[in-house]
């Protein structure tokens, strides 16, 4: 099978979208038609997802289940983060779990076999197609993950700056030479990335720079020209087009953008809610996840000229 | 229902130990004769964990279930992580879930939910009494879990200094005004507990800091004196009673110790193989867990006098 980078690329020039969507299950956010039809909350979970999957799975890239949303709901929630992650594959979509796993390695390597194999016959691992790590026990805690990506073709995104208030308290501090912490840790990526460059360039050893700090983006495209930066903060968090595009190379590749809450409760956002009542959720979800890609696909090309 | 700091320390003094079992479940280190009793591997997960909890209860004070090792083998990986922690507590042992999570706030919130609580009705949570966690995020990372601990009588661990031996590349790193990464982390982790010192003197915000790195720990003791140290590193990983000690206060407290492998497959061991055979298992995890908790109690008086 083709290098992560190298699907993810063709996924993005067949699509012509960057766009990633979070599916972070908020009970309170899912409509009470979709709560009333089922049981167990997992099993609405996923009904949800699935909705949501068949309305925007020709206009994302990717899908992003947020693993700490499923495991709030205990057992029932790790079915329905199994059952979306099958499912969106199945409807050609790459998976990326954000789960922001990391240990010494002989865990990490557990980690990579559940999130990035098949497991084995008997009881088979979630099989994603990518999942974020963080960095904090440097190379001992990411080689599993990168030599799981070579044998699966997977692919990581390692937490470089994130997109929270207070990243700065450790990220931006400054050590020896001069540089923070956060460009100390994409000056890693780069190197950790390095095995696992693909035909177009790009390795499967991304980066995650929230949209919400856009001078420290630029900063660190310049430092990991070959990573793919996964962009979160994007609508719910604040960032928008205009923030987002310094992720990108001059190639109008190198980054993708998630958005969660934006776009699975956009029928209660000010944009949609006049257009789209609760029981059409999947379609607000569309036309939000539409404007995004549309919004950013403009951003780039004004920057083009 | 007491802060977790005090009823950790209770059961220090109850139990004379301060020794947690990591139960890290390594299939191919499980004995064939529990492994031929079930069709799944989470039953024989559950059911090894089981006769190793019967076996060392009264020995150790707190189990630490190591997450990457369940979500391994998938959902029935997860059944056997939920029985194990229902089990533990049953018999008495406050159970840390080694998952090292973090996140922005709002999902370390859904974290928070998920180890630190019951969950709602419908669908339970895996209500463990304490969880590791990763700093990398500042301040919004920690606080759900910080609030979740206060609401209910949890605890937590912040990484500070991790055992592996690629944890300087990032941790050892020298920020302005001399000092190390790990030691901001420590600072932050004093000021984060500082809101859960319990009647014992000591937070229910406690740190990671390796066995395998004494001199460092000796600084951490010094920026964190309300801190419980969770020392993991002891036994596989090289570090031994004498490296330990140094994590503790003059008053005796303010650490507990881990060992995974070389309590749970103390069987296999140079140690104890001659003296227990595979089917006895449960006994030499058992010796193991007292010869490990005599052997750190002599240290200690050594220290004292």
């Amino acid at each position: 099978m083709k290098n992560f980078a190298d699907r993810l690329i063709e996924e993005i020039r067949n699509k012509e979208s960057y766009v990633v969507c979070g599916l972070d299950p908020i009970w309170e956010s899912i409509p009470e038609g979709v709560k009333v039809r089922f049981k167990s909350k997992g099993a609405a979970i996923f009904a949800f997802n699935k909705a949501i999957i068949d309305a925007i799975h020709d206009v994302v890239v990717c899908v992003k289940p947020q693993l700490a949303y499923y495991e709030q709901y205990g057992i029932n929630g790790l079915i329905a983060f199994k059952a979306t992650v099958e499912y969106a594959r199945k409807k050609g979509l790459l998976v990326i779990a954000d789960g922001k796993r990391n240990d010494i390695g002989s865990t990490s390597l557990a980690y990579a076999k559940a999130y990035l194999s098949k497991g084995d016959a008997s009881d088979l691992a979630f099989d994603c197609d990518a999942l974020t790590v963080n960095p904090y026990l440097g190379w001992n805690g990411i080689q599993p993950f990168v030599e799981m990506c070579k044998q699966n073709s997977k692919g990581i995104f390692i937490l470089v700056k994130t997109s929270n208030p207070s990243s700065g308290e450790l990220q931006d501090l400054i050590v020896e030479g001069g540089r923070t912490i956060y460009e100390k840790v994409a000056e890693l990526v780069d190197k950790w990335g390095s095995d696992l460059v693909g035909d177009s360039g790009y390795s499967s050893v991304g980066a995650v720079v929230g949209a919400t700090y856009p001078e420290q983006a630029e900063r660190i495209r310049k430092i990991i020209p070959r990573s793919i930066i996964l962009v979160p903060g994007y609508g719910a968090q604040g960032g928008n087009a205009k923030s987002v595009v310094v992720n990108f190379n001059d190639d109008g590749l190198g980054a993708v953008v998630n958005a969660s809450r934006s776009i699975l409760y956009a029928y209660k956002s000010d944009r949609w809610s006049g257009a789209y009542d609760e029981d059409a959720y999947a379609d607000a979800a569309r036309a939000e996840a539409v404007y995004m890609r549309d919004e950013i696909n403009m951003e780039l090309e004004k920057r083009q000229k």
